[in-house]
């Protein structure tokens, strides 16, 4: 493998697609991905994201909820949470991809480099690290809590919400860019919803490389990539946008 | 967006985890992804890979498949096919994005950077594209010529057929590495396949950069990326796997 | 059980339903089920329906058919065709319920009461018995011939053949009431469908009680059971489903 | 529609395969279906079973539940339960069949003959309805609580689960015989689980009719009718199943 990639240069298409892309607040939802302790409470994280990503997506993922809920868009949450099987142990551990990882190496070389993690012990019912993070859930917000694997719409009735709301545009946040957010970008792309992935509110445990792949991906092949500012733009609603955007992080 | 990125180096993760894996021939089928000549022949490609990838595509892919099939291994060719839906035109062009991007841009700024194409004309029931590479099929194979987005499994009889087989182990290979090998891996995961991915053997329309970062996303995150001498290797053949070696390209 | 069972009478809730069934026509399409030769032409049908359903249903289909082109409706066959897999015999033969049924009863004691019926030789890929009924069968109609089980949305990519065509209202006929056309309209109504089944164009190989009971089961828990004549009154076109009509069989 | 049906004699068919019919305690989970008091307490029922058919259920399930959890059997509830959207109303109410049916019909003469029953007001998010009945729950359990529509696998977890416990054969009870536990087992006949389903503890609140027809279906053309002394034979603990005998209902 190649120490380093050079990043072929898009913006003329990634431009001309952002002139295209119209937001009504009516048909678009915020789906939140895994914005839970387990990924984001550095006291009781599993599968910590790094310190400094987590305190940038909280900060700025609030910012884009606090303006979404305020401009009627609803909001919902989607969270891994494992049962645990008499015998077996976490719903996770019958992967064969996982279960290679636990048998192969140690707790500090698994999918989350420089940081220790683990998959068997990972949001368990119950277990402190499948809370959503405070400052992210607001009363009327919806909750759907059985995700199992990387892709949100997998074992869940996050279409048939989608559906009964009748949202058209997907507007997803959280966590990881290059696994749950793909993933869930790719299948609401095979759905044929509008996918728009907020960059200020996503990032990726298993390494800078893959957060940036993650976003070139959707933004070259299925999506619009766009910032916070972007999205308050886009939803047309200046003033409510312009008092939110000060507690943006840098 | 950078205009370079380092890849973080997970030499330790990949090695312990091939260290892992096993594959047993009647447990593990291939699947080919789009490898037919709307990406791989220049003369009618709508979506072309480069020519270069498509050359070195081909001789790699049927390597394995010649290989894969003195094994005992199912192949299985999973082909996008598009209707012509009487005053809409291609199913494609029902998405979202593909519809922006044909409002947007030109032939030369779509989704093939430096190269001219179309997902309005692109695999239309009955036109050329829709072939299969001719030296990639062999009779006994079994085709799915439904497929309608990135992923292999929807709207198809994919895990209805891997499952009748008995299959455990899914091995990819076909275009594009970073749209629809890494969301059929994605999914193929999601439903505990064990996922193995033949580097020689994938291809991106889109940029190397995102061919190889496809191929980061998938051994750091949900799988396996092996060269086809580590195919052969694995599956434990080493008669037949040399004499085919030497028919691979460098 | 009992020899024979009454009929709740639910005839105030069908006509108060009745009054409520609007049926657009851009937004509604046919779906035929299994209406191939394997169960319909008595000369290679596998599994035969009655003879004399199998005479009354072709005919009604035809006119309802017919009527719906003219109309602009779409029309979408659905068929079951099954591989033939070395080693297994027919994909169908994985079926638990239908090996057990082949171990222990004779051909004449199997699905269809008084005749002789096959699930391991019926509808093989490349067999008389996949060919759709020919008279029912017009250029532009849809066909979708992966139908592995009794769902005609399962592992088919019927869903997304009728969201591409804009398609609210999914009018059913074919066989087996009671099977394939009771499951096909059990998912379309929990994908939100409004599910129209034709009476006179449906019939059951498994005896006249079942196909009394997949009418009954629709009308009074989830869809509209409606004749051909109360078809053509909803449409709104009496002038051509007046010219129709006399070519219905009693 | 006729007054009565006769029904079909198919005693010899479906003894031949009672015959061939295998049950490995390891291999085989019971799934409850909509066991709740929304259907089966009539102080908060907001959809009845007859009330005689609720109590003869418990009882019987009771009895089947306590058999299977001391044979190491996996127990797992699937229950419909209804978010309320904000200028909607119930989940429920985007179903066009549903929503025809409450703008024609009083609740009297709704799906339930002979008592009043709502689909608006069923089974919302935290009302007592979606209270599992307390008898037949026990810690070790599990519980599917996002069923939404008639179909236990539709927008939830149960196929994971399912295989993530290794289950091959799949005992359905529940209510209501000819909707949900008709859906639910054709959906797992598709998947080729074996489906039984236990004939002493399933009931319909839409007519006795209805109830015997759906048995009648499920036995003559997906999987297995049985008795609890049936159930218990095949399990192959005669001890306990006779211990447990003298609760059932007569």
């Amino acid at each position: 493998m190649p120490a380093s990639i050079n990043i072929v240069d898009r913006s003329s298409l990634t431009q001309g697609l952002y002139k295209e892309l119209v937001l009504d607040p009516k048909q678009t939802a915020i789906v939140t991905i895994d914005m839970h302790r387990g990924h984001l409470d550095m006291d009781v994280a599993t599968m910590p994201a790094k310190p400094e990503d987590a305190k940038r997506v909280i900060v700025n993922a609030r910012a884009a909820l606090d303006f979404a809920r305020a401009q009627g868009m609803a909001v919902i949450h989607v969270i891994l949470v494992y049962r645990r099987i008499p015998g077996l142990g976490s719903e996770g551990m019958v992967s064969p991809f996982w279960k290679a990882m636990h048998a192969a190496l140690g707790e500090e070389d698994r999918l989350t480099p420089g940081r220790k993690s683990t998959v068997s012990e990972h949001n368990i019912e119950g277990s402190p690290g499948t809370e959503i993070i405070p400052e992210l859930y607001r009363p009327g917000d919806y909750v759907i809590d059985n995700k199992k694997r990387l892709d949100c719409f997998y074992g869940t009735d996050l279409r048939f919400l989608l559906d009964t709301l009748g949202v058209k545009n997907v507007v997803l946040m959280g966590i990881n860019t290059n696994t749950c957010v793909l993933n869930t970008s790719f299948t609401a792309f095979n759905f044929d919803y509008r996918v728009v992935v907020l960059s200020d509110c996503v990032a990726s445990m298993y390494g800078d490389d893959l957060h940036v792949l993650g976003l070139q991906n959707i933004a070259r092949c299925l999506g619009w990539v766009i910032s916070n500012e972007q999205f308050f733009e886009k939803i047309g609603a200046d003033r409510q946008g312009r008092a939110i955007l000060p507690t943006q992080a840098a």
